[in-house]
Parts: structure tokens; sequence; C-alpha cells
């Protein structure tokens, strides 16, 4: 059986640009974050303190993703002469939890990393910081008299930008002459990003240029205030070309402005957009973008070359990617139960359909079985048939199926070669199906709509990783259940793509969970299965699963359902070079079961 | 212009059988709410409070949905002389707020009303009530022996039936004799619920029949201690037909398991489904039922009317048919804002699309243009025109289009008879398509995540009613915007369903918004819009929207995005026959723009 650390790497998606750099696998076969030159077995960490689960936090990789942009930008600065400015931003909406803004500002200082608020609690919470270096905080979102009256308590701390984006606002914003206005405006051009009505002329943020363009003509005091031009075309963009439509727009736009008299309009805001990689491949959708830092950052400064002139400055307003790789939330393996019903052999059931599969002498053969088998199976379910006393048959024939067909692929595939298998899985096929189906459920002490809730709200794709035995080949795919009571609860996403080329000479059943006989990985070829490759927890064992990059948003979209709300919390950093680790929130552990 | 209370009612959705019995329109155009004998103006009270918005809970509406559910059921039980007992239990996950618990707690008193738990903080809340005649508490969820043991320390108060659904549940309540058993078992049988995958063999929740069936083999215990049947197919099941699968495959179960010697099993609980009917009009979809309350409980009654000689009792679990209608969120409208730009005329953008337009001589003619200027705007957009110099240009040509197709079809309708215009509109077109977008975005001081999650997590619909102006026509389609920074933050849904045939002679235009020209109704006929009819707020006008039946799930399910959350609220209570009303968080009004 051919497995390894190696394997175990690329199955898992450790091996992305981003999660090599601070996740491992270590000899014992346990998930270890490597930070600094410290490396912590997260499988330790959660089991010694006996928790149902954690959210880690990683206060350095905050920091690293930081440093990572602001060097990435002025590298791509040199390599092009560009003179532009350069102001990184952080927008309190990706996360405002007091740790994550804590450190943004601090590591922030030598950077003077600004702001972007949105509404008047987040006015209120970032109000608490104040510098003598004055640092920029562009404020979005609908305003009114109590907001911008915030606002005008907290100028002398902060370099305070507030957008117009109707006349209301500009009506508003006269009455304060101490404030520089940013101008939104609404970008015609449309991206694929799952926030993809964020841009377009119909969406809900921003102004027409032309409605601007009145605007200006009853209120002159714009020409002078307005500092900013601010666009926004989604979170999570997926495709450069995409962000190459939105960039050029901008720049238009901004040299428009900039031609009918705005002559102190020297920011440009380009918003949200830059897609974090939550896969280890690229693929171009909404969870795995086909572009890098490198290659935003690159066609940002090559776009803008032409605005030296007007001495812009871009402003670079990065939440997610900044916070998204920070928490890890882990989360214990509690019971494992069948998917359906455990399979079993019935002699009795009475079908014939059984024979066909014991028949069946080659795959072709078994995929007609299977798709008959399929239409059998709706025809029942779906008809009256299961309110009749026929109720246990059903159970009996489904069951008695499971069992033969997994026997069945066992038997072919152990004589087959492994160019013959990977041609018979190239295609959608019921065989296919049957392989990337789960065959048990595991219960987990967590709640998706708390925890995940982005997957219930854009279904966001998470890369799940167990904590321990990932030098032991995964037994079996499984779909994760939650503790509510709702049967959105639930999380079986799981792209394998298993890239590297191994010198052992792989057979079929290589590529299969070795309980349940599930498809594991094609190497080379990107598969999506919809259930997590796993172990059955031995008796006792404590079986913990890691979901990784819960760091953006999920912080607080987290919803209450059954009342599973808050998580204990590891809290990890280096101060002087020293590694701290701190467990946080511990009594909120008594509301998850063990 | 044909206008009024009667065309209001209908347009709003005020006239379905449910909110018939507490919704009305004022001799001023207020909706007004009818408790008892006494009519609460709910314009008058939030304008009153001075409030940016609130959640106005009726505490007497949840009395009232009790009662009538218990009297339905024995009105039922009555017409066919069936002896079975009925238990109506209610599940916290619909809604554990304080005031929502006591309410039905205390009033339910007279019914033995029980409850239904499923996680540990559900079971910390319902240990603080307790009564000297034990109540039925069922408890689901996934189990430790923290968890049952909190359920031991309440059992003297409680009469506790704990489900099984797995070995392990079955292994931990070995150990605690004292405890009466539930089983909750899979059903087969699918529904077109949006929750449907609550059902059937691959479900979440419950054990096959035959994994149960290995168990007692096991475990002996469970001939003796289960007392309980349960199985939950899924919320807001929207078809009879399909109901009556779910009724008739539980009873086919609770008949086999009398059968196999459970001697003790008398209740059957039907789990969730009930469908709350969220429109005005019977669809069979998720957010409006086919059938009614009475037709529910006939058809459970009639279903089980074999089991009287097993002693059977039924349990019925309604949760969100009890708490959806107490809770109105009403909210305060801040900022009108044109959809995309508003619609102008530039002689000069040079394009023969707005000569067709002023030259089409009729409908036919005008749905031709329409989809040729449909074709030409997705493609200078999704190109990369928008990003070159002409970026202004596009912009003068979309609102040039939007101001002359507006005023062409002001001019056709006008000389239009109605028979005419509804078979014109009948079918879907590109005319139909302009007719139902909304022209106007309107911003409103709430979050739809924190205070309609629903729409979020599964595009749920809720009526919305404007508090005020209700006797006078609408004057614009428009889209709701909340106060998040996120795209999904938006509110358009509007089924209009016009039933009364009016004595008064129609025109087209009677049929349209009097300002933007968009489509209001057109009688007898189901029309989605996808924006709501509304007014234009004048100058310093208050000016509020209700969203109707907001009290099951969304208090729970409620996010933090952009830190907006929790809501002042208005609890309308009637106390010895007097009206009591309290505002209550009034704290939080403050996060709220006004």
């Amino acid at each position: 059986m051919v497995w390894g650390k190696e394997i175990a790497r690329n199955l898992y998606g450790l091996t992305g640009d981003m999660r090599i750099q601070y996740l491992d696998i270590s000899d014992e076969g346990h998930l270890i974050l490597k930070i600094g030159n410290h490396e912590i077995d997260l499988y330790e960490l959660i089991t010694k303190n006996d928790l149902p689960g954690a959210h880690i936090r990683i206060l350095p990789l905050i920091r690293k993703m930081m440093v990572q942009v602001v060097e990435v930008f002025i590298r791509a600065m040199k390599k092009h002469n560009s003179k532009l400015g350069f102001i990184p931003i952080y927008p309190l909406k990706s996360n405002s939890s007091k740790i994550v803004i804590d450190t943004i500002w601090s590591h922030g200082e030598k950077y003077n990393w600004g702001f972007n608020i949105g509404t008047i609690p987040e006015a209120e919470l970032i109000s608490n910081y104040s510098n003598k270096k004055p640092r920029l905080l562009v404020v979005d979102g609908v305003k009114d008299k109590a907001f911008i009256e915030k606002l005008i308590d907290m100028k002398n701390n902060w370099e305070i930008i507030v957008d117009i984006e109707s006349e209301r606002d500009v009506e508003i914003l006269k009455e304060y002459p101490e404030l520089k206005i940013g101008i939104r405006i609404k970008l015609l051009s449309t991206t694929r990003s799952p926030w993809s009505k964020s841009s377009g002329l119909y969406s809900k943020f921003g102004i027409s240029l032309i409605d601007f363009e009145n605007i200006i003509d009853k209120y002159e005091y714009l020409y002078d205030r307005s500092v900013l031009l601010h666009v926004h075309a989604g979170s999570q963009i997926p495709s450069l070309e995409d962000l190459d439509k939105i960039i050029g727009e901008t720049v238009s736009i901004y040299t428009y402005l900039r031609k009918i008299g705005l002559d102190n309009l020297t920011y440009i805001d380009f918003g949200g957009g830059l897609a974090y990689p939550y896969t280890h491949f690229k693929k171009g959708s909404g969870f795995s973008p086909d572009y890098t830092l490198e290659e935003y950052a690159e066609l940002i400064v090559e776009k803008t070359m032409g605005l030296e002139k007007f001495d812009a400055k871009i402003v670079f307003e990065g939440g997610r990617y900044i916070v998204a790789p920070h928490r890890i939330t882990v989360s214990k393996v509690i019971d494992v139960r069948p998917y359906g019903a455990r399979p079993r052999i019935y002699e009795d059931v009475g079908y014939g359909i059984i024979d066909e599969i014991r028949k069946a002498g080659n795959l072709k053969e078994l995929n007609n079985v299977l798709r008959k088998i399929r239409e059998v199976i709706t025809r029942l379910t779906s008809r009256t048939e299961a309110s009749k006393e026929n109720r246990i048959l059903l159970e009996k024939l489904i069951t008695s199926i499971e069992y033969e067909v997994s026997k069945k692929i066992e038997e072919l595939f152990s004589r087959m070669r492994l160019d013959e298998f990977i041609e018979y899985i190239k295609y959608p096929s019921p065989l296919l199906e049957y392989l990337i189906t789960p065959s048990m459920r595991v219960f987990v002490s967590f709640s998706v709509f708390n925890h995940i809730p982005d997957k219930i709200v854009v279904d966001q794709y998470f890369q799940v990783v167990p904590l321990s035995r990932l030098l032991k080949k995964p037994e079996i795919l499984a779909i994760l259940s939650d503790l509510t009571c709702d049967s959105m609860g639930e999380y079986g996403d799981f792209y394998s793509y298993v890239e590297k080329p191994f010198k052992e000479k792989l057979i079929p059943l290589d590529l299969l969970t070795s309980t349940d006989k599930k498809l594991l990985y094609v190497p080379n070829m990107l598969v999506k299965l919809n259930g997590i490759p796993l172990h059955i927890p031995r008796k006792g064992e404590k079986y913990y699963l890691a979901f990784l990059e819960t760091g953006a948003y999920q912080d607080m979209l987290g919803m209450n359902h059954n009342m599973l709300s808050g998580y204990p919390e590891i809290l990890i950093d280096i101060i002087d070079g020293q590694l701290k680790i701190k467990v946080v929130n511990k009594s909120y552990a008594s509301k998850y079961p063990v």
C-alpha cells in the first residue's frame, strides 16, 4: 500500500504556496504549526487542554500576511520604477475581534496601516485607538449626523475620509467642512466573484459617474474636499482577467475625475477583491483564484503607471487576505454512524438486482447495474412505497445492494491495472458517483452555523485536515455533521488534488480508502469528493479535525443556532522571540459534548 | 386612478387566513395591529418612540397560535371520533428568547405543553423551568455523559425522554435506567422542503430501522424503556402530498416496532414540518404551503386512527408555526437612491438605439428593441469597454435608454385597453422584465444578516408592508439595501397577488406604480416582482417598513456582520384585559442611523 507523508501533504492541501509556509506533518503523523523557529504539535495542544474544540488563533500569521503584502507591492513598484504612494488599510468588517484589531494596530505602526469602517459600532470600536501620527480612516456605509459627529470627535487622531454615495451624504457633509471626502463610484465591469453583485451599474454601493457630475454642479465644495476615489467590486475575485477590467475601469474613472477638476483627488482605493487561496491549486473559482498576490500587485502597479503626474497614492484595502489564515478551528469527532444504514447482506430480499451485481464481470457491466439500481431506489422511495408495509424490505434491499457493490468493487479493482482504472473514472458515471459518496457520517463537536457560517452563507470551501494519524492511509470517506438540529449543519466538501508523481508503482486500491474503498485521489487530477477522507477513531481515541483558514468573516457571521455560540480559544503568539500560548474562553467548552 | 384600502390589503398580503386575524389598515392609511379588542397603530407606535427600527413582539399572538393548534386538533379528533392522546411540545431551536419561552411556559400550563431540546445550552435554559406537574421533555441531538447528567438533575420536574440515534447513545443511556428512551428513526420518504435533506436514508438524523433492530438485539433494555417514536422530515414542508407520505411511513414504522415487541412505545412524535404560510396565497412552495393547519391535523388524525389499540399519543412538535407571527421587524427608510443611475436624456450619445425606442409604435416593437438593448449593454459591460475612455459614454447611453423606455411605456400604455395589456405581460418578455425591475434603491436602517438572516440562509420570503401611506398608491418599485458593506444585504422579493375583482373599470396605468411606471399587480395573477412597491419619503417624513413574521429562527440565526446586532424591542401584551406596551433594549438604537 503506497502511502506516506508526501501523499498526505498533497491530499490534505498542505502544499499550497501559503500553507507550506506554516503547516506540516510531524513524524508522529500529527499536524504541526511552524511559526518562526517554533513547531507546535496541534494534536498535543488540543488533547493536552482536553477541549471539545477550539479556535486556534495564530497572531504571527496576521503579521506575516501584512508584511507579505507590503513587501510584494514595494517589490512590484521598484521593478516598474513606480513613484506612486502605497497605503494599506484594514476593513473592520473582515474581523473586528479585539485581538485581531490590536494585532493589526500595533504591527501596522511602522507601515502606517490605516483602517476602513462602515457602521456606527465600527466607528465606536476604532475610536478606542489613537496615535500621535494619524492614520488613514476611510469611512463608507450609510451615515447620519450622529455617525458624522462621532467622526468629528476623532478628527485629531485620524486622517478621516468620508465616502459620499448619494445626494443625502453630500448634504450632510456640507455642514462638516473639516472632513475630507471620498467618492465611491459604481463600476460597470462585473466579476465572477461570489459577491459579484457588488459591482455593475445596479450594485448596492456607490454613485454613478453622471449622478456624481450632477451633484458636483450643485455642491461645489466637492471640488476642493474630495481626496479619494473608492471602488469595490466584491470580495474574493477569482480571476486576473476580471481584476484587469476592474482596475482598468477605476484608473479610467480616476483620470476622468482629475480632468474635470478634482485637483486634490490623490488617493485611489481599489477596494476588496484580492482573493485568498482557500485551496492548494489554482482554479479560478470563488475559493481558488487563478492568480497570486504577486500578480495582483504587478497588475495594479502597471495599470497605475500613468498616474504619477497626479501624485496618486494606491490604497490597498485587504481584509480577508490579511486575517483568513490566522484562525484554525479544531473540533473533536464524537460519534461515527453509517451514512445511510450499515451495509449488510439479506439473502431474502427477493430482488433480482443483487444477482446482477454479483454477475458483473467488469466495470462497464457494474456501471450499468449501478444505473439501474439508482432508478429502482429513486422510484421506490419517491413513490408512496415507503409508507406501506414493505418499509423494512426497502431498507434491506438498499443495504444489501451497498454490501454487494462494495464487495464487487474491491474484487474488480484488485485485478485491474492503474491506467485501466483511471480511464474508467475520468468521466462522470454511476461508479464515480459511488466512489466519491461518503459511507459514514461523523458527528463533530461544533456548529457549522457558528464556526464556519460561510459554508451556509456562500457555500464556502474550508480545507479539513485530521490532527492525527496522517501517516496512516485514510480509512473512510465521511460527511461531517454538526450538533445543530438543522440538516444544513453538514460539511462534506473535499477537493482532492495530488500532484506529485510517485516513484512507487500504484495499483487501483492505492487510490482508495482502506476500509470503505472510496476514492481518495487520482494522480494529477482534480476530483471533488463528497466526503472527507478520515480515520475511524478507535475506542477511547481522541480524534480531532482542523478547519483551516477560518479567520476572515467567520467570527462576525457566527449564528446562535440551537444556542451554540462561542468556542474556547487558544492564542498563539511570539513575543520577543518567545512562544506564548494562552487558552481563553474555556468556559464555552461546557456547551459542547466530548 | 383606482386605488383603495381593499387593493392595498390585497397587494401587501394582508388578506391571508392568518394575517387577516391581526393586521389591518387604518383610515389614515397606517398599518394597525388588532389584538383582542385593541387596535394599535404601528406607525404611531414607532414614530412616537423615535427609533431607527425595532422588533415588535406581540406576545398574545404566541398564545393565539397555541390555542389554535390545540383547538384544531381536538376538533379533528372529535370529528373522526379518535381516542388518541394529543400532547403539544415546543422545540427551543425555533426561538429560545427568554420572553418567548416564558410565554409558552405560562400559557402552556393548561395544555401541559412540553418542550423539545437538542443541545446542552438548551438543557441549561429549560432547567430553569419546573412545575409540580412534570411536562414532557423530548431530548434529541448529540449527547455525552455531562449532557445526560444534566438531565438526571432535572428528572423530578420533567417527564424526560431521550432519543437514541446510534449505538453510542444506547451505550451511554444504558447507565441511566431512570431515563425513558425515544427512538429516532430515519424516514425514507423525501419532501420538497427547503430542509429536504432532513429525511431520506442518507439524512443527518436518526437511525435506520435495520440498524436499530441490530442494536436492540444487543441492548435488550430498549424493549422496556422505549416509549417514543420520533421522526423529522424537515421544517416547512410545502405540500400535503409530501406530508401524506411522511405520516404514512411513520405510522407504518410505529406499527412495525409495536409488532416486534416494543410494548411501551406509546408516543409518536411526527417532528416539525407544519409549514407556516409566509404568503397570502397557497402555492405549495417552501414558503407558501398548499394546505392549512386544519388539513394538517385532519391528515394526522385520519392516518393514526388504527393506533387506538396501542394506546398511542400524538406528539405535536410545532415550533415555527407557534412563534413565526409574533415578531414584526420595523425599520426606517433613510436614503433613496437610483437603482442604477437616474434616467435622463443625453442627446449626444450617438447610438441609433435611442431612435429605435422612440419609433416603437406598439408593445411588440418595443419588446424587440428591449431585447436588442439588453444584448448591447451586456456586450459593452462584460467586455473591456468599461475600462476605456468611453466609460462615461456607456453610462450616458444606459441612462438615456432608461429615460426613453419609461417615456415610451407610459405613452403606449395610456392608449391601450386592459385586456390588451394583460395579454402582453402574461408571458416572460423583456418588457415584463423591465416592469418588474426596481427603479430605486432604498436604504433601510437594519441588517438583513441580523434581522432577517433566513433571507441569506434559505432565501426566505418575508412580506414587506409600509407602515404608512397605504391609502396612497405606491409610487415606485424599490430594492431594499441594508447597512452592511455586503452586497448580499439586499431585499427585493415581492409576491404580488391581488385576487379581488374590482367593480371599477381598470386601465393599464392603474396597474402600475404612479411615479416610475413599474408593475404593481395584475388582477388574479401571481407575479413575482423584484422590488417592493413603496412611496418616496418626502423631506422630513418618517417612512417605515414592516417585515412580517420574523418570529421563528431569526432571533437565533442573527449574524453580527459589520457589528450590527441587536435592535430595540417593543413588547406588546395584554394582561388582565389591559394593553401593556414596553420598549426594551433601547440602547441598541444608537447603532443604527436615523
